[in-house]
């Protein structure tokens, strides 16, 4: 986003805002996802990072992966779950989410309803990792996990 | 904040945060402003940025200022102003703002109730600037900022 380019002032309505456009999760087609979109807030390269609102329909969920780059999310809309490492956590309006660098991360729309979240990130960063067979049964080990992955 | 020092998932209530304490504004007492409280959300060096939630009482006001560096705002709570170079807007939950290089801006709860916004600004950044008579005399000369600033 150009700051010539955009409003210094941008309205927000049901979760889309003015001048943002609703784009598809990931132009990737490869990594599993589904019922999510994403929309760029702000991308402005002198702030060093971008701020992105991610949604979720009832019943969706993000990609499960891990990078790098952290995440700085805080829950805006709806109640879900979010699995951090081996934490899953319930999830609601204005909760705080730390996703350490190269930890397994996914969020689950299981209430219901939409669930929507802000995430800040670094500006530059690296492409995501899915977990191999023997990452995921790794994770599966663990009761809780394999009951939030299997839902 | 240390990534080791503090809990990945950090609970909302009432806009405060789990580990996250509720400080003065500014710490330095010479710039004006009115009722207002600072909660630094994500500061980790590896983001390039910070998100800080910023609250004024009803009736306060942030300071009216510039800096070289930007701001990226989202309201979180209540309704108001805010005054970014010579245009006042009045703000509601979830709207963007965007605070351009050497742009004055100040933000005030006009309308009866708290006004609490989400600020996301480069961990590297220069002091803020306060207008000196001449300058506020040039903003005054709009007479919506002058009225905004008589509020």
């Amino acid at each position: 986003m150009d700051i010539e380019q955009s409003s210094l002032f941008r309205e927000h309505h049901d979760y889309r805002w003015d001048e943002v456009t609703c784009l598809p999760y990931k132009e990737d087609g490869a990594a599993p996802f589904k019922a999510i979109s994403r929309q760029v807030l702000f991308a402005e390269a002198q702030l060093g990072c971008e701020l992105r609102y991610f949604e979720m329909d009832a019943g969706g969920y993000s990609t499960l992966e891990r990078h790098e780059h952290m995440h700085a999310v805080m829950i805006l809309r709806g109640h879900g779950l979010c699995l951090v490492g081996e934490d899953v956590r319930p999830v609601k309006p204005y909760d705080l989410v730390t996703i350490p660098s190269w930890t397994w991360h996914q969020f689950r729309a299981t209430e219901g309803e939409p669930l929507g979240f802000l995430c800040m990130v670094n500006t530059l960063r690296d492409r995501p990792q899915l977990p191999d067979e023997q990452e995921l049964a790794a994770l599966q080990a663990k009761p809780a996990v394999a009951a939030f992955l299997a839902r």
